[in-house]
């Protein structure tokens, strides 16, 4: 049975990679749907166009949604990603425009198109499915699936000390859509930098000249350069691609997760945007996420390399 | 120039009749929406429905929206108005049904069907409205006005000492609709005390006899009693009402008003939703809102007796 | 019988003139502590020794206590008096020294000295007094009165636009003084501006001629123009020499004064600093402080008058 | 060279044998310094000076501090450590009383002795050293070492799932204590469940039928059973006696350690006291604490063991 998924994003390389990587699966990509994160706004749709139009899938459409946090303070990061998100080079789509139905009808109406089996690939903020879900929500019900980068298992994070930038730039969102009652696996930053493109990895990729992997090495290698200098990173890390490759095949990618209640904090302070992870059930509330702690890398390695082999 | 407005209710007795001030004034009630506030949300609905059979407006539509705050925990106020929000009478329309459109998406299209002309009567926790705005920004441009029933001028809140319902109940709403851009006037709770219906105007009430005085008298009772009794108010407090009448007669109405920068405590403490209003301009920020400070109470007056006396 | 004090100073010119009223009055004031506050630490010492040296008490003992709050950020204020808290002037003491023994020591000390007859004129940041709380929880029986000058009551505010200077500094302070179980009566910020020396009176002072009134005259006039250009005020307040002659003739000077349960916003918020009045009683907790709303300003200015003539 | 500490104890068992250590290698025991916390705050003064009549050490002194945070709630954890902190038995001593001086004049007193030698064991809230510091800022200079036990590495609490217990009961404190400047170094609850006394070494010491070694099942038993049941620990944690051995004998017990800036979150918020570790120096601070993460289970067991088999 093919899958429906809506891919959330804010686009920058790994965004892009994680699309690739739906659409390399045949999973049905039911549409993109764009939030505030990694850089400006406008060039997050831009990119999400031009990478549909690289790949020639010119039907998936791509819905335009939230383009700050609710409600607090926003802050972009192009220093991370470089100004166009794929480094510094600023990419336009040739023809392809966004739909005027924004991000948040777009969730409601497909997850009624496909009641049950929709599945959200939730790698960047989540303020559009917190609207959504505020919208309409028996969205909980309907939609199968949430896979979220984001958090951390440790308290290590990338954008604080202890918070990773997806949650960090809305925790409202994030609170919103963990307490809602979705069935959410989470992938946190300080377990996907455990499992890095190393050195030898990324020469390899170099060497096998198709042209996804040049695609690849192009829109990486500012991204590799910030992580491996500024964050202590072995190598390039993947958020997005990782949390994609455990959604498309948990059986095989998984190795170590366990049910916890989650929760986030949002106040404005020190600790703005950490997940809180309820392992000793201290606060006696079922289980709302399985947090993600192991994976196989050799089974990522696998799925990534077939990605770039692709043509 | 008939006027457009959205009537934004948690429905109890003051909300009904700044419903039916607004059909006096031959307003041309776009829709009602209704929000989580005073009373259960199904009878909230309700009570709209019922309203509206009762004053035979019966193509005014009635539009669910948010039946919980964005992101905290909410509290309902039966208390104050009874289990029915008319005293405890369960109030249960007839034939009319609600839309199955969203508050939301209803404030938008009608935005969208009548630019730079429609009001908005809020009267209850702006959670709808904050929706509304996050889905469509550029909603502060269509709208033409906002009515805001909340906020304190003084510091003299109801639900706690210095937060008013209304704002304490959704202060990220609220947070996000008085940063948005909007046109508003704000009528806060600690002015509209300073006009109550007194004894002997009650009283002056009860002997007009007419089938609305009746009505008045009879859904007003348990919410004057409480006032009254609980909140040191020498009659029935009218916050909506008196914000219907500021809309619909601002210049005979306003007594003093001033325009400052107002924002809203969102954090999650001893003063949640409190409003904030920097009336010495320490921030330097453009003021966003025209505080209520006196109202005229005889023009108040005239236009609640005329109501009375419809029929 | 004689009144014991000990005056709480972050010494700019109205501590000055609270210090010189309570001599006036023959008070004993058993010392003088000094706490971070209006200006630099070192010239809120050397303030507070000029003085005596001026008025000729040399006998007065000036204790050095906090010189920045629990645990909050720290902000002074030069812009409101000045460099030298008495205009840009510098003063500086010719032969008087601060004692060895720390302000929080002192107060304990002095408290165990006079037991139930020690007053607390406290009209800066309450960091020393809930030091000493601390350091000896028993305080709270053995100081008879803690005269608060600090808040606001209509949250109307100086440093915010809700909060007051003396409670903003150190809310985490001023939450354990409230909270302690002092004897407290609270002179508000907002309630002290509707008392200021107008132009009529700053002219018959300047008129008075004698060596206090130039002296007066002299160390108040940054104050007098920061406050009347900046904060709309009609001339200069006096928010700690109010608060003194509360204390020291509380029968003729106070009109109206109530008692309420207050607390203080703690949080690192919008609100930061608040004081919280349960002016209904929502909290149900018994009352802590009267705070002041009204006084008779003829009795006030008798008093200063009084000490400006003094020689 | 002798070394001179002062023991900071919320006197359960844990910080009974962490005392004893300390006497068993000849540390000079300045002082024992009482603060709120495991247990009810008279039992934790008796349990001290039971302790030391215990162990025949009746010239250490036993100073009372604080009984409660600076600011926030309080909350004692008799179910972790039985009414009397030892189990459910309560300790009397026979003849053993307390000093009148309060732990933070200790403190500061004992500091000015000894300039430059004391090193503090910080094995409980940190409320007294921070009033001490509050009290004599130059303590910075004058204290050799803190060592805390406290906070977490990876962010797994006790009691709450980030925070750990000490920390989380005065955070306010803590994050004075924290960024005051002190040389500190940090023993983390999520470090310190890796070494338990496990099943094999509970029955050892249970064979070794020492007076001491009888001593430490009998106190520890009620400890033991709540954290394996509760906490999935796998033995008896020992979070004061490791960091005391920590402190005895850095060189061979530390594994591995790394120095950080640390801070404290102080909301009142879920992530209440939870401990920040900026371990990519994001905030561009200078370290202030040494971050222990592994230590050598066979030193700290062969320096239990020696205490355990003491007499």
């Amino acid at each position: 049975m093919v899958r429906h998924f809506i891919i959330d994003c804010d686009t920058a390389e790994d965004d892009i990679m994680s699309l690739f990587m739906l659409l390399r699966h045949k999973v049905s990509v039911e549409g993109v749907t764009i939030v505030e994160g990694n850089i400006s706004y406008q060039q997050e749709v831009n990119n999400a166009l031009w990478a549909l139009e690289y790949i020639g899938e010119e039907n998936v459409k791509v819905y335009p949604g939230s383009d700050k946090p609710l409600v607090k303070d926003f802050r972009s990061v192009e220093e991370v990603h470089g100004k166009g998100g794929i480094g510094d080079k600023i990419a336009k789509p040739q023809k392809l425009k966004p739909e005027n139905k924004k991000a948040l009808d777009a969730i409601v109406d497909i997850a009624d198109r496909y009641p049950g089996e929709l599945e959200i690939l939730a790698i960047s903020p989540l303020t559009n499915l917190a609207l959504a879900y505020l919208k309409d929500k028996t969205l909980t019900e309907k939609i199968r699936k949430v896979w979220v980068m984001g958090g951390t298992a440790w308290g290590r994070g990338n954008i604080t000390p202890v918070a990773e930038y997806n949650i960090w730039v809305d925790p409202d969102a994030a609170k919103i859509v963990f307490n809602a009652g979705f069935d959410i696996t989470m992938v946190p930053w300080d377990v996907i930098v455990n499992y890095p493109v190393d050195n030898r990895e990324w020469e390899e990729i170099k060497n096998m000249n198709t042209k996804m992997s040049k695609f690849y090495v192009d829109i990486y290698t500012h991204y590799r350069e910030y992580s491996m200098k500024n964050e202590k990173i072995g190598g390039t890390p993947h958020p997005d691609l990782i949390t994609t490759v455990v959604a498309l095949n948990h059986e095989n990618v998984v190795k170590r997760s366990d049910k916890h209640f989650v929760d986030v904090e949002n106040c404005d302070c020190l600790t703005r945007g950490m997940v809180v992870i309820d392992y000793l059930s201290i606060w006696k509330k079922n289980p709302n996420t399985e947090v993600i702690y192991e994976i196989h890398k050799e089974e990522f390695l696998k799925l990534l390399y077939d990605l770039l082999k692709w043509f």
